[in-house]
């Protein structure tokens, strides 16, 4: 039986260039892309991870997940919180939502357990993590080795970006002819389309872009019509 | 500062035990109750947890969790699936719902970060542990160390009843003058209370307080008031 991967499909360009990778590595008809509802701020997140799915014809499953929004206390699902870079470089970005990756990860597992998906690939980076601990390799390790354990199961967990600079990234996604794609792919946490560019997401975005010498298609081309309004 | 502590509370005989355990350990003016509405088939858990909690004073906090329901393929959110006793001892029960209890800890360990509680409480067992990989101590002890690299955190979880048989938690429970309350917990797989008596969870129960000699009060009571009927 070939095996299939199950891609953690975000809506942005980290997630995106995770799936070509996986579309390469397993082979068209065995990758299938999941993306979270966490009640985000930003809906458009979820309407980019569908036109990039349908880009590529890999089944798709939005799940939901109505339990950051009821905790609060973070600027992602939190509306009375507004997105703001910490100075601190101790402290994490009120954008930090506690647990997200580690559920994330252990919902996709499940999802996949019932599929008999045993291959799981994620676009977490620890090189310009943005301070979030849930996106560093050691963390996911022993994540993976929880879930392994408490699902009886042998996922094997890719994550392509860990060690890769953003510049890494676009350079990738070049390679797996990802780059159109990207103009589908949302970033900018302020929700904008086109994005604001000064957020610390924008920034981060375009720093990868630059460095590459590459232009980001997400800001050379009209808003695509597969990408629907902010709802 | 004094130490606080989250007691993850499910409404059942072992997490009310564990929620007196916490009392005891921590102080009357210490510890919060969490219950996780899951969209469990019997929503007289939640009335048995709010029941609990209420009884001795603690904070209470119902979260959602809509994630589960929309995986499907187990019997205990699955409205297509009837609960099942495996008689194959390798075979997990279809009432095992992949990764909840490593979801139900991750979701404790988000809701005490935004608290400042560093303590969690649960009432997982590894003996009589109905077939649950997620109820072991090696995978929640592979858990919390996610958890506290993900979250930047020093959780400390308590789990009483790890190594307790059920004779065990009955005696535990009677120590700490938890007996009484128990005519107020939830068990049974039908829903049914009066308990069906022949479910997995039933039989498990009554083994325990059988064994310890001690008449469960649950059988013993009328059906309390504060208890309402199945919604």
């Amino acid at each position: 039986m070939s095996q299939r991967a199950l891609a953690i499909l975000s809506g942005g360009q980290d997630s995106t260039t995770c799936l070509f990778w996986a579309l390469k590595r397993f082979g068209t008809n065995h990758v299938e892309a999941l993306t979270f509802d966490y009640d985000q701020r930003h809906r458009i997140e979820l309407h980019s991870a569908r036109a990039v799915a349908a880009l590529v014809n890999v089944p798709h499953t939005i799940l939901p997940i109505n339990t950051f929004a009821a905790i609060g206390g973070n600027a992602l699902t939190d509306p009375g919180i507004a997105p703001s870079s910490s100075d601190t470089p101790s402290a994490l970005p009120n954008t930090f939502v506690p647990g997200r990756n580690l559920v994330f990860l252990t919902f996709a597992g499940a999802f996949a357990y019932q599929r008999g998906i045993t291959h799981l690939v994620a676009g977490m980076a620890q090189t310009d993590y943005s301070g979030y601990p849930d996106c560093r390799e050691n963390t996911l390790e022993t994540l993976m080795q929880a879930i392994n354990l408490g699902m009886e199961t042998e996922f094997t967990l890719h994550t392509p970006l860990m060690h890769a600079t953003k510049k890494e990234t676009v350079l990738l996604a070049q390679n797996l002819g990802a780059l159109k794609s990207m103009a589908l792919t949302h970033t900018c946490y302020e929700g904008l389309r086109p994005p604001c560019g000064t957020c610390p997401a924008c920034r981060l975005r375009a720093k990868g872009f630059t460095e590459a010498g590459i232009s980001d298609p997400l800001l050379d081309s009209p808003i695509p019509q597969i990408i629907q309004p902010i709802s």
